[in-house]
């Protein structure tokens, strides 16, 4: 499966897209990817909310730090009330966005992680209806990649390796 | 790349592992793969230290929600140094993290993430000299699984997927 590891390595951030929707087979996948994502005493402490047309370009305009111009947005929050154990569900709704970033790459298509700042979060909280007991982690904008790129070069960082000790 | 798609739905934890070690060129592949995970502002603020024979053993000790029997585990760490934009180290880790579950999964490997509990910190710290700005964040013991097991449902649950409101 070295398409796969290619895959993996492969992956960068897409910040500018073509117009036109996403099939909803390829939302199901993505979203499929992302609940399948490990967590936390697999309490799998996640929600998805998916934005499009007026409600996406609100949603930039108080987050404004996530690009402009992808047909979709997936905003993954974190459901205090699924994460029992407490504590782990940022850890879990990172697992699921990377999964959705991986997803997205497979299908052809490009996203990039953005984050949803705290100070964000009220705006947010109103503009989309959620409960208190959910916590916006992350958003990803989704599209048809508005260009294609050469291969990038590894990041891999040997520095970055250690054994057995410091 | 449908093989892609079933990879990220197909991945479980694995908790027994045969005995045998793992081919350097796959721990490398494996931690390119975590390198090449995205960042905040890609500041890339990770290291990774490899865990194997008395060290592993004695890490498990410390880190007592790791299961034995794995030959490598691998500890990720967030660098504050690198994390210049502050906050985000955490994020960056578990994106890195279920990037080394996937590659690990597609060669046909184990593993499992588990957390580093923060009271353990301190003893990890020591026995593995760490500095004070590098903080563990996740721990991976990897090998090969001791049984095959069938493909796995899917996690699939469409009451957490909403539409432009809660």
């Amino acid at each position: 499966m070295e398409s796969v590891l290619e895959l993996l390595v492969s992956r960068r951030s897409v910040r500018k897209w073509k117009p036109g929707p996403i099939a909803e087979e390829d939302i199901r996948d993505i979203l499929e990817a992302a609940m399948n994502a490990p967590s936390a005493v697999n309490e799998q402490p996640w929600q998805f909310v998916l934005l499009s047309g007026k409600v996406l370009q609100d949603f930039i305009k108080i987050n404004g730090n996530t690009p402009k111009g992808a047909p979709l947005g997936i905003l993954v929050c974190g459901d205090k009330k699924l994460d029992k154990l407490g504590g782990f569900y940022l850890h879990d709704c990172c697992a699921a966005t990377q999964n959705i970033l991986l997803a997205v790459h497979a299908k052809g298509l490009g996203g990039v992680w953005t984050a949803v700042f705290p100070n964000a979060i009220p705006e947010v909280r109103k503009l989309l209806n959620l409960p208190e007991h959910v916590i916006p982690v992350s958003f990803v904008p989704v599209g048809y990649p508005d260009a294609t790129r050469p291969k990038p070069a590894s990041r891999y960082d040997e520095t970055k390796v250690h054994r057995n000790r410091w």
